[in-house]
């Protein structure tokens, strides 16, 4: 690409750095944002600056947050014994999308991938079990993806609490909602046969 | 979308304004920048900000600039009485690309569209008259789009410029390059017969 503004190739370089946007996508959006009045634009970047600056992570759960404890952590009318374990922000948002759960969560900020470097230490595990003894939690949801990683960091934490006693679940596996049964892969099938549920259970949910 | 922070979800919501942007990507992109060091984050700002504020368009071709001048018409390598005529930047930047072309540029900022209100008066008509009175233009080259409002510009402008005897001209329309004769469409073919070449400059080209 030719430019006859370096400012103007500074900005696309800027979008292209970002993921999934090649440098033809940068310079359609420069050209969009130079057609826009300079205050909204200023706006823009002042907004994303802001985010990343002004930021912080709760103490607590380590989910995204706007002072040191986050919306979810502070709000009086959740369940605080009920603690929901996640990987990251994506998971906590698409499991308040639902709606459904009345607790609080823990970030991971990832999940125990010996083969990409990352074990235990690297991961928020240690405030985890700092905050099922200080806090009395009465049940731990891991809602991780299912994948041997995932597993194998539900097996470590449940191991380091075994003492304790505490209540742990996870959530359940089985064929999606609308999913065909005949095109469900056999590790799915045969774990929701295993896992089968008295029929008034289904019908309340 | 569920969000525990509102720099967050300001960020998302400025991201998703930009056109081809869902808030789905939106997330994904913000997601990205805070696993990004500040300092990128800021220059990521910055650099959008800047760029709107601080570019300006070339007072003789309505080209972007970063002076009072673009850097091809303050070119002393380049013809200034070959003027190419173009809808906007984006045609300037595909031309430039080429590598093919050693005149200098007029942006009209769009055609000639009376559907959509857009007449002479709102594109940069006037200056491009004015330029090949006052610098002895010797051809004008017109690279429009072509349908009807790129040929009623050509059109247009030819006629207000008859007086002056200056030669006009328009980049060549026919079958592209790699393209299939049986699927090219009739108007196109048509006229593609009519302007046909002898062979002596097809081999030139």
């Amino acid at each position: 690409m030719v430019f006859s503004s370096q400012l103007m190739e500074a900005a696309v370089n800027e979008f292209a750095k970002l993921p999934g946007i090649g440098r033809k996508t940068a310079l359609r959006l420069v050209l969009h944002l130079l057609k826009q009045e300079k205050e909204s634009v200023s706006l823009f970047g002042e907004t994303i600056s802001r985010m990343r600056n002004e930021i912080r992570f709760c103490q607590k759960c380590h989910n995204v947050a706007d002072a040191d404890r986050c919306s979810i952590c502070t709000n009086p009318g959740r369940k605080q014994a009920l603690i929901c374990v996640v990987e990251s922000l994506r998971e906590v948002m698409a499991i308040e999308a639902t709606q459904q759960f009345n607790g609080v969560y823990h970030v991971l900020g990832g999940v125990i991938s010996p083969l990409d470097g990352i074990g235990p230490d690297q991961l928020h595990i240690e405030s985890l079990l700092h905050r099922v003894t200080e806090e009395q939690a009465e049940e731990l949801v891991f809602a991780l993806s299912p994948n041997i990683q995932g597993d194998t960091t539900i097996y470590y934490i449940q191991k380091k609490l075994a003492h304790t006693g505490i209540r742990i679940t996870t959530i359940a596996r089985g064929i999606a909602f609308g999913g065909e049964l005949e095109y469900t892969d056999e590790m799915t099938l045969a774990r929701s046969l295993q896992n089968r549920l008295p029929i008034e259970n289904y019908v309340n949910h």
